[in-house]
């Protein structure tokens, strides 16, 4: 109980340093973004050795090394937090801009002006770089934000949010505006998804059953990031050396990440033709191959796909292949398995390209290109609080605006209707 | 078990002809809304016959006068529904604005595009006007959508749908853009909440009980409508006639809505000044005073507020008076109670006027003028699906743009990453 209550009351601080917040010049926002980073570069040992007790636990626990990669924090990855929230001081506050402006016939002046959401409750998983990443994007844009990371994080998460916190007292930032929920009480975490009154917006961050928890049980409304089961449609009219290249490409160059490809789907006349070209590309590059029956028919070593492999990302070097022989087949298999992530289609026929890119439900839409570009750095948003696989307040990669809202401010002279 | 997987079949049928209703042009889309208006107004008698129907069972049911005109459609209010589908029609598509595009470093053009949500879950009460005007919303901003009306105004629901499924059918647009569910059970519109599947967005309008239990219950995304009990803080520095004019105006000019004022807020140095001015035009509009204990000081026949009084919406001609001796006491009340839809400071003293607006979390603020203007249409949106009390996707009245969302089309030539 007596963590519930101090999460309530958590919420509650950072609410009211969200007001403070609020009225700080972009200027204050930067110099202490900036302080904060001096603080973490300062504070190198300390975080990396709270962070050997979270490996030396996930040691013990048998965590696998995947898992562990997302947990550790070397001195270059702490150096990389800093240089983030420097980063972050260099975008632009998307704060207090006008976004149209009318007067009415009798006066009435209407402004939609752009404002902070106000508190923001960040849920997450292994990686401890989100607790710095995220707060530098919340107080940028002038929100609060209540950190609750994983437990097995918990140390490092921890020690990092203890110097942003001794940064934040020599700033105009209230150091409340950064709370950290230190508790591995999963009950901690779900109290935050019911408290309306003080939180504004829930972020997940993680895997699929974490971001459908909160999605499930939340009433404070959620900005689900999402999975990325995304597909690559090889079209009868796709040139072989583009095809090959972005299927190796989307597969293998970090196949542990969202935008990864996870299914190529293959039209029966082109793969007809490429058969031991592509054979080729996925053994030169140890891709193991989950196909369909057909798939087997014109590849060798098609381990036969099940449910659960046109369902779910593999995050490995494993894909599956499905065989179509139309366009409209390969749209309803990305109805029914994709995430709304990312899908390409492979084809130089360009009305065929655009009837894809118009009936594909996704986030992003590629065309000859590798579905790796769906990130807010490539594409050159400067950082992101996550990708947004859902269809409401921002889709595909969030940048600062995403964690804003609007107001419509009115300024009269006694006008009355 | 017969409707409810009539429901299912139904959101999917919504679904399949959003994909159609997405691709035609906006000429065909415009045509289709006239199409439907001429229909309606070919069908005025029918539609007033089957609203006879449900105007009997409520007179039997004994609904109180209010709830009764919700419920009614005269002939003039069925010309009114065409003359808002054909206003829909001349309203801009927001559809396919490209709202910012670039090209990479390696030549990938990226453009975000607006394109429609999909599928619109609307579930309402009472009044059979929202049948006509949000599908009218709804198909032209490319969306399909499954209504889910109250049961006390089935009869006149199902008439209206009639109408439109004959007039789609003379159109571009398929008939199963528009789903009704033709039941009063429960569990048929809860049926919705959760099909994430098939519906993109629920839309609930209605009273608070009806917007709670969604926002409770759901797994498919809210867009919140809200209930509005909106203050009006009259400042130490506040013009005597404009307050007493925006007060009276944001009251009683149509008391039921949900922009109308509940509460008004006193500085004590104002009241102190002013209060049998402000008495007398309580009196002269017959408005009830609920207040606090020094409102009762000042004022005559007071009746003592309860926490309902400061809570809830009276949505009649009483209103709850709070004194207070700063803005700080007057931000705090309004932080506690309302409910996030708009709010006005009067007062002659700018800055007074811009911190309030600043630090008073809402969709509207006002600097003297009355909370009535939050609506589509007194600030020039055209129509409006409803008010948004929620911070994220749209906030405030939500017009064509609210019904959409965004794609990223990358066209590329081979990029990789």
């Amino acid at each position: 109980m007596k963590t519930l209550i101090s999460v309530e009351q958590q919420a509650i601080a950072a609410k009211k340093a969200a007001k403070t917040l609020s009225l700080l010049s972009e200027t204050d926002k930067n110099d202490a973004l900036n302080t904060l980073a001096d603080y973490i570069e300062k504070n190198v040992e300390r975080i990396i050795e709270a962070n050997e007790e979270d490996l030396q636990k996930g040691k013990e626990k048998g965590y696998d090394e995947a898992y562990m990669d997302r947990l550790a924090l070397s001195e270059s990855r702490v150096f990389a937090l800093a240089k983030g929230l420097r980063d972050v001081a260099e975008l632009e506050d998307p704060t207090g801009d006008i976004l149209s402006e009318w007067t009415l016939e009798n006066g009435l002046q209407v402004q939609q002006v752009r404002v902070p959401l106000g508190v923001i409750g960040m849920i997450y998983e292994a990686r401890p770089n989100v607790t710095a990443d995220a707060a530098g994007l919340a107080l940028k844009s002038g929100n609060a934000i209540v950190l609750k990371g994983g437990s097995s994080s918990i140390s490092s998460n921890r020690a990092i949010v203890e110097v942003l916190h001794e940064a934040l007292r020599k700033t105009k930032i209230p150091a409340e505006a950064v709370q950290f929920i230190d508790s591995t009480d999963r009950a901690a975490a779900q109290q935050l998804f019911t408290m309306k009154e003080h939180i504004d917006v829930l972020i997940p961050r993680g895997g699929a059953k974490l971001i459908s928890a909160v999605v499930s049980n939340a009433t404070v409304p959620v900005l689900e990031t999402g999975t990325g089961n995304c597909h690559i449609y090889v079209d009868e009219e796709a040139d072989v050396e583009k095809a090959l290249n972005i299927i190796v490409n989307a597969k293998t160059d970090r196949p542990a990440v969202c935008n990864a490809a996870e299914t190529v789907i293959l039209h029966e006349n082109w793969l007809k033709k490429h058969s031991s070209a592509l054979a080729e590309s996925f053994a030169a590059h140890s891709i193991t191959v989950h196909g369909d029956e057909k798939a087997a028919v014109y590849l060798p070593d098609v381990i036969p796909a099940n449910e659960q492999d046109w369902s779910d990302e593999f995050l490995s070097l494993d894909i599956a292949v499905k065989v179509v022989c139309t366009l409209k087949e390969a749209l309803e298999h990305i109805e029914r398995y994709g995430t709304k992530h990312s899908e390409a289609i492979i084809t130089e026929n360009k009305r065929t390209a655009m009837q894809f890119m118009a009936l594909a439900d996704a986030a992003a839409l590629y065309h000859n290109a590798s579905t790796r570009f769906t990130d807010g750095s490539a594409l050159g948003f400067g950082a992101e609080i996550g990708i947004s696989t859902q269809k409401l307040h921002a889709r595909g990669p969030m940048g600062l605006p995403a964690l804003t809202t609007v107001k419509y401010l009115m300024h009269g002279t006694g006008q009355i209707r």
